[in-house]
């Protein structure tokens, strides 16, 4: 099995390399939202798309076992969204990644966001061609997710802890939940943020500029 | 990739057959809990095994990838309890609990619970000899999860809506979360519950020992 594993892995791999060549080609910052399913990550994802709309191109690869559903609210906000359906598959990967992005008409200079299927475990493994993974946390599941699902934690270059509006109603710990999530990765950034409140959703809004401008600044090299 | 597929699914057939034997001989009730993420398995778990405890033998495998805080909590209960770790695994298989079957001294006539990884995806396919797959869906994750994890819902004897006394405070509509899993799954029966505060605990120890009696009538013919 940990051979045919490393094989997989070695295929995707591939395949991410050349879906972040040919999204630096386009100087597009992408980001890979991973979370357990139902953390608010499509919220938070529209939120974020009329936010930016206008200030620059923002496309969407929605990933989802079944339906189209995520897909249709992205398309709400006016972005361009193409779904991946995974039927059995519990993770997108590269390959499909790559599909994706032959039909979505990238406009350069500006933002993809890939929200993968619903799972803290499997998408950790996986890498997609993304600048980074942000890790989305629902105050309601417990401040112990970063240290049972370690593997995502550590992946992660952003944690978002979502619904903090939420977190009155919860017996959650929201420091040590943040210090749970520096334990498997030191160097991690953590955000508190609702999509449904909108508290928090500058400082979302300003990390993603910070890398785009940071993701020019490279290609421009 | 399906023929591996194929491969795995039927070892694990094989050893979950072996488990099912064993557990039918201790007139023991399995039943598996499968979920995302912090939709409050353990403390439902925790619950559970106060109420039942002095009325049957009660024990209780967990699976996570690190850490096994949740077996403690389970202990602390009183209740004998096995941690499983996977490590990189996205779920339980049946050979995993062959093995903790084999340290766990369960006493005959009683139940045992399998707290699967929290994972909404790969568990569905990996049947572990258990009488019953319990969903159990935090209202704070959407009404929409059965629609979009399909299989899990499809797998399900039971799904329990668990955190109610949250709904106030999200945007979920219960009725349609409830149509959304019989959509996918006509004969499926559902419980609304708080582990919480204890409302519907009731109904949910009511079918536990409605489906002990099955079992036990069963195995007594």
């Amino acid at each position: 099995m940990v051979e045919i594993e490393t094989d997989i892995l070695a295929k995707n791999d591939g395949f991410a390399a050349a879906n972040r060549a040919r999204l630096a080609a386009l100087r597009t910052l992408a980001l890979n939202l991973v979370s357990s399913p139902g953390s608010g990550k499509t919220t938070l994802l529209c939120r974020t798309v009329e936010a930016l709309s206008g200030r620059m191109p923002v496309a969407v690869i929605e990933g989802d076992q079944q339906t189209s559903n995520d897909a249709e609210r992205i398309r709400a906000t006016g972005a361009p969204a193409i779904q991946v359906n995974t039927g059995k598959g519990c993770h997108l990967d590269a390959h499909m990644v790559g599909h994706a992005l032959d039909h979505l008409g990238l406009q350069p200079g500006g933002v993809l966001f890939v929200e993968n299927v619903g799972n803290l475990v499997c998408p950790a493994a996986f890498d997609l061609g993304e600048a980074a993974k942000v890790a989305i946390l629902s105050v309601t599941e417990g401040e112990d997710k970063p240290l049972k699902y370690p593997d995502m934690f550590a992946a992660a270059k952003l944690v978002i802890l979502n619904k903090v509006d939420l977190a009155p109603h919860c017996d959650v710990d929201l420091d040590l939940c943040e210090a749970n999530a520096r334990r498997v990765n030191p160097g991690v950034e953590v955000l508190r943020l609702s999509a449904r409140t909108g508290a928090g959703m500058e400082a979302w809004l300003a990390w993603i500029a910070a890398r785009l401008e940071a993701a020019t600044a490279a290609a421009a090299e």
